[in-house]
């Protein structure tokens, strides 16, 4: 099986102290569901109990009403498959495949499923072109939660701003954290702004998907209060860009690329 | 404009004081794009910057490479819909329309597109099975929080659990919310357990569609430390739910159905 968490070399920030260190860090993992022979959906998940959620899923989209419709289930792991054998053809699938539905909590993506892909393709960000202190990735994360007066009231939204060293230059709130994102992507497309020197700073957690739509916008840095995953990370390697997450009270943890980060 | 947040009635609990208070809750809103007059997805969102949450979206997708390959875009807001004119036919289009992809973050879902339906024709849970006094609200949620060793070490997961009055029967933890639910149906499912007086406690933000997955699952309580959405609480009324959420240090947020609570 695999595993659901990893050990990972960071540099962790407490107070004045910077200290390299062993953390860990949870995985992700991509699985795609293949019913009765045709591709349904992928999903992205902490690698336990496949089959459960694969189940659980079926019977929460409606697609199976009980659990005797399942004729057989297998799940393929290496490959990333799990191969489910119903005892009738659901006339709902074929609506269900042409429908795209983005709940509030992220934006589903083709594009991550192709990812290795993107992350091929995509420009590594090889320039630096900012260098921050500590001290300024922390102002910036207290000036995000200063301006985010909807999550103190309600708990409810993830908030993203893009800044540069100065401070924030736009930040937007959403209850979904990619949608957060796209609003600043939009408006700096609409408006034309280089991205040369900009830093997106960021309330929700380091995802893949996160990652990927950062290195779209085109900046070379994350700074997040939250925990990334390790497939974010590797991705972030692999495109240049400097992670960091944990922040929080003075202190943070720097994943990658910490040659961005003055120590 | 649609509103962002709303205000609501609720019962607050605070250590032994219990006080009724209007309490601020953020909104849902769900938003048809039309991309040249053909459905491309819907997403659920808080509803300010829905023109630039689009366009990021747009380019974020690779549907549009520039701002300028946008020859239109017009949000009819009370219909919920953002009608798109681009300036050529991405090939690319077409497979995005075939493939599902479900980031860890959440389970996109069609059932949440036609969650009216859903709500209306999902059984009301009339009876009280099952009354808990704040106490054992809170020991649920502290043993929730004990059993989840992954996020405690990670911070990058969610956890989920079925229980019983008298503590936890089964608990799953995922990188996304709705797997952590999923993977909680699938095991019952599987095991043919009944749900009657049963309760999921849960880590993460109770959205519309996690509620319509509890209500699914047959359970006629959902406990949370996060906080929920104005459309999930409107759902839960429908439903018959026992919506509590916020639990901390002790305190806590009665929405729905206080009945279920002994005060």
């Amino acid at each position: 099986m695999k595993q659901v968490e990893t050990s990972r070399k960071i540099i962790r920030v407490t107070g004045n102290k910077v200290e390299k260190m062993e953390d860990t860090i949870v995985t992700e993992y991509a699985v795609t569901v293949k019913l009765n022979g045709e591709e349904l959906v992928t999903m992205v998940c902490t690698p336990e109990y496949i089959e459960d959620m694969v189940i659980g899923y079926l019977a929460s989209e409606g697609i199976i009403r009980s659990y005797k419709h399942i004729k057989d289930i297998w799940v393929q792991e290496k490959e990333g498959f799990v191969h489910v054998t119903t005892d009738r053809t659901n006339p709902y699938i074929q609506n269900f495949q042409n429908k795209r539905y983005i709940t509030s909590c992220c934006g589903m993506s083709r594009q991550g499923f192709v990812f290795v892909n993107d992350a091929l393709t995509a420009k590594k960000m090889e320039d630096v072109n900012i260098r921050l202190t500590v001290n300024e990735c922390n102002q910036l994360m207290e000036q995000l939660q200063a301006s985010a007066t909807t999550f103190k009231q309600t708990g409810g939204v993830h908030s993203a701003a893009l800044c540069d060293k100065n401070g924030i230059l736009l930040s937007r709130m959403d209850i979904g954290r990619h949608n957060a994102l796209d609003k600043i992507y939009g408006y700096s497309l609409r408006e034309g702004i280089s991205m040369k020197g900009k830093i997106i700073v960021f309330t929700g957690r380091i995802s893949s998907e996160i990652l990927l739509k950062v290195a779209k916008i085109g900046c070379e840095m994350i700074l997040s209060k939250s925990a990334p995953t390790e497939f974010a990370l590797r991705s972030a390697e692999e495109l240049g860009i400097t992670t960091v997450g944990f922040i929080r009270n003075g202190n943070m943890n720097i994943y990658t690329y910490p040659e961005r980060i003055l120590l």
